[in-house]
């Protein structure tokens, strides 16, 4: 990749090289009122396909019947689904719909999932919902995707996921890879950075609320500004509820814990609570919020604060003076928010300026045996290298490295996090030890495991923003650019370029060995139709066993039958013109990978009945005729001929 | 991949060897009658993981900064998308929505996608749909995906698919693959099989009807089996509406046509109009069904037939005795249908038998020189090579040699269409020259413009349908299993196991060269957005440049602004509960990749706004109070900042 400015268009012309921090900063300085201009945009077209980086390294290539040695658990933004990509081969394994409605399996449309999504459901949805003629939200915008914990250490079990776009969390079953628990967060808005808990295990998931509004957002006060809130809540990971809330000053972005389960953070990056772009950006300083979990749990076991829609809420609001929270001043718009494996060191992203804060988390709890106003909170700062032009996010290596992704510059940075220390004690060091060019425009990035106490120094995905002339032209809406870097040597390497549907923005990578509960075939008694099941027992129906029976209950009509391949268990039934039919299916089938499906011909109903599960789907039957159902998981060289007629008789 | 039968499990112990034609018809004579008890399903485990295929083949990796030489169309069954993927890469460059509901971008829910979706929807469907809350169908189970044809070769304009589980096709422009048109298909049910007419034109498209029924399905014969029809429909490429149907006999599978635009013709494998899976494979023969096009567009054009729901259907059943069909035998429930590039022969997979029957088209109009009973409807076979169990699909590489997918023995056949035919004709000679093991169970192939008069012979594409333990373990659900052949030397070479959410039932492959259309930007005159240019200009106000305006209409309110990174036009607007709020945005950035995004907070509704586009979305407010609405398409340093409010005033 070129770095030669081009004239009149190039983004490194305009900006200024970006080598030397010092130059960095004055290109910064000197183009922050232009902001809303577009110059930190995304500037003109970029020549670069011409020259390939050579991928050097070897090993990237995963050959037939070989297997990845990790999994990459993707988030992937506004498609609302979590992604499952091999590592390193960067192919995508499964897609898990969680906040979307999918076509596939059904999700969004069975019995079982909506019964998901409507669990926690507020009264403001419903009557949304209600007005708009829909059973749920089938949208979502899913950021961030973390693993459960204990011991400072993955433990297979769940993955944690937010939705930005309605307010919601959610959870999936790491044994299945399905989504069992959805929560809509009551109070706040626009959930946004998300994180588990890391020791001793993931007891909450603290999620950032990230916009601003009236506590009770009934329109009473929505023009007085001062009335807004946000909201930092932490979810109960067993019962995935919210445990408790907080209020505080600013808009939460991005969020992590440490490894000693004392403190949870989050970057905030309108602490001026702006509400229009000059506003946001106003300020010079922003700042992190820092979360005393033990002083949040007395107080709420204390019962102060409020209650508001079944979660107690604490006042920790700059100017309240609590010691709930501590607001550490960093530079404009703080973005990245990631604790170091060393159990010690929090990297905070500038964004808007060329640094990146390094906090000693060892030092918060001196910033809580004082009023805030009487202690020093730029204390916990230990670093605060000048590594480039929007610095966003950072991994790590496990061998004191650090690797930050720079937005405006389009590359990423290594650099040394003890080196960072030293200069910033005033010792004559570059901590950086070698830049790469991506393409381009990264977000997130991670190492194998960086985000544990076991971190890996192998693979690095940078997850680009634009891939622009990266790949073949596919029309205007292009793909992401997911690139993995293999980080084993002194120098960073570029080995391959994943196109992406819109919009990975996190990632996490996990060992092959952590995911030992990974099951082929479901439990029968697996809770997931635990209420499918309560009705097959009121219908005297047993569902672990052949079964084909079809139950009238007024204009309710139950149809239960069984997939064995190439069959299912009715070859046919009769319901009446206006019935609301639901069609339960068992697939008894237990070879690996015999998924059955369902589709109801011209009634735009499907859904996946994986090896051992029941599914369930309804629908009204609104015309008379002979409608076709069949299996669309292909599953018998029989394939096509299972099938079978639902006779919808007129009405009388 | 181990061929060594294994006690007790093994496919292959249980089914015989296939490497001789005779041991393999023989396997499957003896099994026939065991077809319903599983023995030809999918079997137990096979422990093939450790035992890789070795990818000696060069060339497959694309590096970084290098681009694909082909694009690859992707079916995926029942996730009702269209795919672009690279090859040789096999990376996924794009989706595309068409069948399904796309949280990303708003397919399914902006009034754009709505009016696609609605434009031709039966009067049934509406009924089914009202009766269930919803405006669309939102699941699809897309097959096949082909291209549009110039002169027998791909012109790079249209690709074309079905919808089996809604019986409808779609249409997506290849400039900026967006689909533009879906068709529901009156009279008929189950479109499966589609291919374009290849020659001079693609004037026709070619749909499957699969599933029989009453052509007047009201209820009123439903009971009355030989009251039931299979259709087969042409769609005018150019308008998406059907120009004529022909009744037949038998559910109609896969299609395609010939080179010289004479011909359509389609495998039917219940030609026993059978109802249960016994009756469905109880005859020893079924057939190929022939179109003559001629002489059903002499008929249309003479008003022969019958009106029906707008559409012209002409009957030509088996005992019709029509000129518009013939009736070619082919061994048990033929599957694949695929004519050669020589322009001459068409191959059609035995599926239960172990055969491929070549048909001589030129031989075709002998067919139709007198009535059916007069000629010998099986002259046009020039050969028949027992390949192997269940053959399905076959692809040719332009130098005389096919390729054929043996589903039951997992294994793909290489063999030369010239020596079957000589064999055929009583020459001591094997037309079959290499055969390779897949992991496993493929369904279609594909060669690089395989199915053109432009056929290479570089890459073939294998979409297994299923994975089992080939990959890391992602649960009960599995990805299935694209594989890429190196099919330049004499013997294939597996080079890349690509997996793929479900299901990739098909796909094509074209050069990069073909894609001369695509753009980056949108035209602001695409017709895509015309009916919401009509409104804006009757609100008096300009698409075409920065605008910010509110227009109330009654309770209807309609909210036009711009977007251009970071902001959108305007930071607030305000509505009253119980508002149908539309909001309008045009994307004025042109710069390649640029896209914005829409979302309103907590409302459930988000679009996509590509470079130069217009896109609305409409949704009633149901609840008083502010929320706020961003961009939710990675597009500036500054994008979380692009956002503004909508303040929802209480009713009085």
């Amino acid at each position: 990749m070129s770095d030669d400015p081009k004239p009149g268009l190039s983004r490194r012309a305009l900006l200024g090289a970006t080598a030397g921090g010092a130059a960095a900063a004055g290109a910064f300085g000197g183009g922050r009122l232009a902001l809303t201009g577009g110059l930190f945009g995304l500037g003109g077209s970029l020549a670069t396909t011409g020259a390939a980086q050579a991928a050097t390294a070897e090993g990237f290539e995963v050959a037939p019947g070989q297997l990845d040695t990790h999994y990459g658990f993707w988030s992937s933004g506004q498609t609302g689904e979590m992604r499952i990509l091999g590592i390193p081969s960067m192919r995508e394994l499964m897609r898990v719909p969680v906040f979307n409605r999918c076509s596939a399996t059904g999700w969004g449309e069975t019995n079982e999932s909506l019964r998901i999504h409507q669990r926690t459901m507020t009264e403001k949805t419903k009557k949304h919902l209600a007005a708009n003629g829909k059973k749920i939200h089938d949208n979502g915008d899913l950021h961030h995707v973390h693993m459960s914990f204990t011991d400072g250490k993955y433990d297979g079990q769940y993955l944690f996921m937010n939705d930005k776009a309605n307010t919601r969390v959610a959870r999936v079953r790491a044994d299945v890879m399905k989504c069992d628990a959805i929560l809509e967060i009551p109070n706040a808005k626009a959930i946004h950075g998300l994180r588990p808990q890391k020791f001793p295990k993931t007891t909450y998931v603290f999620c950032n609320g990230e916009d601003e509004a009236p506590l009770v957002n009934d329109g009473s006060t929505m023009n007085d500004v001062s009335t807004y809130v946000n909201i930092f809540t932490a979810v109960d990971a067993d019962k995935w509820l919210p445990a408790w809330q907080v209020m505080v000053s600013g808009n939460l972005d991005n969020c992590d814990a440490d490894y000693e389960g004392k403190w949870a953070f989050s970057t905030s990056y309108n602490s001026e609570m702006g509400m229009t772009l000059a506003d946001m950006t106003a300020a010079e300083m922003d700042h992190v919020v820092v979360f005393n979990i033990a002083a949040i749990e007395a107080a709420v076991a204390a019962g102060e604060g409020q209650e508001l829609n079944g979660v107690r809420i604490l006042d920790g609001r700059k100017d309240a003076n609590s010691n709930f929270t501590r607001y550490i001043p960093i530079a404009n718009n703080p973005h990245g928010c990631n604790m170091a494996p060393d159990k010690k060191h929090l990297c905070i992203g500038g964004k808007l300026s060329p640094t990146v804060t390094v906090l000693d988390v060892t030092k918060f709890d001196a910033l809580f045996e004082k009023p805030a106003a009487e202690v020093d909170l730029r204390s916990p700062v230990v670093a605060e290298p000048e590594l480039g032009l929007g610095p966003l996010h950072t991994a790590f290596d496990g061998r004191g490295n650090a690797y930050t992704s720079l937005f405006l510059d389009s590359q990423v940075v290594k650099w040394n996090i003890e080196d960072a220390i030293k200069a910033y004690a005033g010792e004559k060091i570059d901590p950086i030890k070698d830049k790469l060019d991506v393409q381009y425009q990264p977000g997130h990035l991670k190492t194998v495991m960086g985000e544990t106490l076991e971190a890996e120094s192998k693979w690095l995905v940078c997850l680009c923003k634009f891939s622009k002339d990266r790949f073949l032209n596919v029309g205007p809406l292009k793909p992401e650019n997911d690139q993995l870097f293999d980080i084993s040597g002194d120098k960073m390497v570029v080995v391959h370029d994943g196109p992406n549907f819109a919009e990975p923005h996190d990632a996490i990578a996990v060992a092959a060995a952590k995911m030992t509960n990974i099951r082929s075939a479901w439990d029968r008694q697996d809770p997931m139709w635990a209420e499918t099941r309560k009705q097959a027992e009121a219908d005297g129906v047993n569902l672990d066993e052949w079964a084909d029976k079809v139950v009238r209950d007024g204009n309710k009509v139950r149809v239960y039958m069984t997939s064995q391949a190439p069959s299912f268990s009715l070859e046919s039934f009769t319901v009446k013109e206006g019935d609301e039919v639901t069609v339960i299916i068992t697939n008894l089938d237990d070879i690996d990978d015999l998924t059955h499906g369902f589709t109801m011909g011209n009634h735009g109903v499907a859904m996946e009945i994986g090896p051992q599960a029941t599914s369930s789907i309804t629908f009204v039957a609104a015309n008379a005729g002979v409608y076709w159902y069949y299996c669309q998981w292909f599953c018998h060289a029989l394939h096509m001929e299972m099938r079978g007629r639902m006779f919808v008789e007129p009405k009388a």
